[in-house]
């Protein structure tokens, strides 16, 4: 089970010509959606909407062709992991009818327009009808795959393939048992202060590029870009395009940056055996999250990382920094406090917010849960989980994008890498004995090759939880995750 | 014979959809070609190479489809010049063979790898075998035009399509008659030095944005980044991209920028009825070569122009232009001296180098050239147009691209431009009495209208031949561009 064993060279030459031109085709989309969010000006929005749909019908009418089907066949015998992940593509795109995948485009950018004048009127009202047309239609999406255990199973599956409801529901059950009454232990302590100062942008921009180039950033293969919303993109393994947003007050915009070069670094790091299979990229959402996840939280938040970075950090904003000791920055960058805003969450409440949208989802899907009943649901779960009061609409049910546009199935895949990212360090250290020293004198080369060897070299060859368990040696586990932070700001929090 | 009367509601949907595609992969070419020029990671070369012949690849599949040539039928009723205009190009697709097509790409590929070698070992014989393969090759493809009347037509045709060899020939011939008196007249002054001081960057780029956005560069459908070789791409009407290269020592990126954006307006001002059926772009690169040029020497190398203009500039420039008055600040940005670099070339020699060009690869399509005897002939010609000695073929017939690609056909359509630039100068005087008032004011607006009107509006619906006879009331002439330069530069130079 390793890409070590794949030879391209043993496929039929039409079929690598097939997967070639998919990968040409998804080469383009992701240029195409880059430019999009970071370039385009902003009048060039409907003639990319159109390239975009038509390069996308483009790829998926190769994906159905039955002629891919038949090769896929025959490859089953030569290079049997390549012919599996590619003939699940295959066969669930074939499962769903082009009109519903049509509706489904449709009603999603019809929800997205509705969640936007909801926004503006902060009222859930406006966008309700659209959030009931887009759960009528997921749910008419899971009837494609009738052998699922649950419906909420294929949509899932889309964002991480192999992991049912089933699973997901017992995994943030035990962390929920152990995340509640953390948080509420931390909630009780005097709130914390971050900085007093700022830091100036342009100095951030330097030193994050100094910090990313130790995690692997090469210029030769990357670049950097600023977007309102940090995300990264990948058209090719070696062409790694990550973003990010400073602001002279903060230094989140560091920790995003640190955040998509870990996803960056998954895609660069895919095994070059793989190319132009379609194979070469993160194999889900999950693992994806758990290598940025480790990167900005594991890494960046640790004390370890700025023995060797804050005295490079005071270089660059002394009037800031001069009076703050390694002890005062930890503490300063690791401050836990309920918040209504998932996105503004900490290390410690992230995951609630997941699972408070994952338990909604799931029961809008289920259809035990009415769409006019939401804003309550999300209420009465914020206090449970959070204890906090949610003022209005925007703060609460309105403030994410993903079910304006039918996107429902993906929070989970958040905390499902928070999790595999602590079960990924915990067995790092245990290969590595000598990491946390490495790290603390500013070398990361050895992190970075460990999860390449356990994770990125695969891209999508082995399912995640094949993946998973090569890895870590056992299937996804809250365990270390509420470990480390139990350990972490049980010192911090002195509780 | 106007676009006012294209309605794309009286083609038949299933006309509009093959063109809308069409539209989308040309577009999504121009985003793919672009960001390589301008974003990508260098290492990200070979992945794009493959993505953009896959489109390009899928482009021409579609355009020669047989289901497109019978809807083009149909439309003939219709639409009769939308149907001619997609028709000629669905013609030409479809009568070169694909193999053939992949042959010159190879060729190009290969020519232009060894022309960089070449250039390398500064030796024109490292690349003379990879010139003969693409003589070669352009020869087969003219003879999949058994018509022509020349081996050339086919190829100048891919670029200026109606226009012909033999009317080149004779259209280059009374220019060059004008051009070489002229330029040995001006060889015979004094040299002239530019100016004395900097022009640092930032500040030509910020009065670069403000005199573009006077032509018309609005930055809700404009972007304007940096690029070695500047150059412009239209995406879409909506989605502009200028690039240019500034640096502190001259002005030269300044007048780029302009040339661009004469470019861009071009693409910008096509009648948006043209949307998606693919004819809403330049119509040769002719005719777009006098948009650049128009902006770039007619416009931007005026003393109406800078009347305006001139006391920003010193503004921004104080210790540069402090005791610069426009008398001698146009004569500093007119300097006229033969040079061996086309791409430094002045207004007045700048045709001579491309007629030099033309005159070989007309005689290397012909065969009465050998590739092997071009260096010597090239510096012939160079001593009888400019008068000046070669030394080097890295400063001869190795300075430019398009050869080593197989680009042949394509040079010529330069001095089209400036022919056409000075005609199209000369019909905007006549029929706005106050053009050259409203440019000393740095008035701008009436002046595009009337290029929207005459060139830009029409896209790609009528010929060049026809668009031209419409705009300046005939053919192609180069009377209006010697009486400009020798009135110009008989003024400048006191000949």
């Amino acid at each position: 089970m390793s890409s070590r064993s794949v030879d391209r060279a043993r496929l039929d030459p039409r079929l690598t010509e097939r997967l070639g031109e998919l990968t040409d085709l998804g080469h383009t989309g992701h240029v195409l959606a880059w430019d999009q969010q970071v370039m385009m000006p902003a009048a060039g929005g409907p003639a990319r909407g159109e390239a975009l749909a038509t390069i996308s019908r483009l790829h998926h009418d190769r994906l159905v062709a039955p002629e891919l089907g038949a090769l896929l066949d025959e490859a089953a015998v030569a290079e049997p992991l390549v012919a599996r992940a590619i003939r699940r593509d295959h066969d669930v795109a074939r499962r769903v009818p082009g009109e519903l995948t049509a509706q489904m485009s449709r009603a999603g950018s019809d929800g997205y327009a509705a969640w936007l004048q909801a926004r503006e009127a902060n009222d859930f009202a406006v966008f309700e009808p659209a959030l009931r047309r887009n759960i009528e239609l997921v749910r008419r999406y899971s009837e494609c795959f009738p052998e699922a255990e649950h419906p909420y199973d294929p949509l899932l599956d889309r964002y991480e393939p192999g992991t049912t409801a089933a699973q997901v529901t017992a995994l943030f059950q035990r962390l929920r048992e152990g995340l509640v009454p953390l948080m509420s232990q931390i909630a009780m302590q005097p709130a914390r202060q971050a900085f007093t100062g700022d830091f100036p942008v342009a100095a951030q921009r330097e030193i994050g590029l100094e910090i990313v180039q130790s995690m692997g950033f090469d210029p030769e293969a990357w670049r950097l870009d600023d977007a309102v919303h940090p995300f990264a993109a990948s058209p090719a393994r070696c062409d790694i395009r990550v973003t990010s947003r400073f602001d002279d007050h903060s230094l989140t915009g560091l920790f995003a940056l640190m955040h998509e070069v870990g996803h960056g670094l998954y895609e660069h790091g895919v095994d070059p055996a793989l190319e132009r299979t379609t194979l070469d990229s993160g194999v889900s959402l999950g693992v994806h999250e758990s290598q940025s996840r480790l990167w900005e939280n594991l890494v960046g938040r640790s004390p370890e990382f700025w023995t060797h970075w804050l005295p490079r950090m005071r270089d660059r904003f002394p009037l800031t920094l001069r009076d703050v000791d390694l002890d005062g920055f930890i503490r300063a960058i690791n401050i836990v406090r309920p918040t209504l805003i998932r996105v503004e969450a900490d290390e410690v409440s992230y995951a609630l917010h997941v699972i408070l949208r994952y338990e909604l989802e799931l029961a809008l899907v289920e259809g035990t849960l009415d769409t006019a009943d939401l804003p309550a649901a999300w209420a009465a779960k914020m206090k449970q989980f959070l204890g906090v009061d949610v003022p209005d609409d925007l703060s609460g049910v309105l403030q994410d994008i993903h079910w304006s546009e039918g996107v429902l199935g993906y929070f989970p895949t958040y905390a499902i890498g928070n999790v595999l990212a602590a079960q990924l360090w915990r067995a790092a250290h245990a290969d590595i004995p000598e990491l946390a020293a490495e790290i603390s004198r500013g070398e990361l080369g050895a992190l970075r090759v460990w999860l390449r060897e356990k994770i990125h070299r695969h891209g999508r060859l082995l399912s995640p939880p094949e993946l998973i368990e090569q890895a870590v040696g056992g299937p996804l586990d809250p365990a270390p995750m509420l470990e480390h932070l139990r350990t972490k700001y049980g010192a911090l929090y002195g509780l």
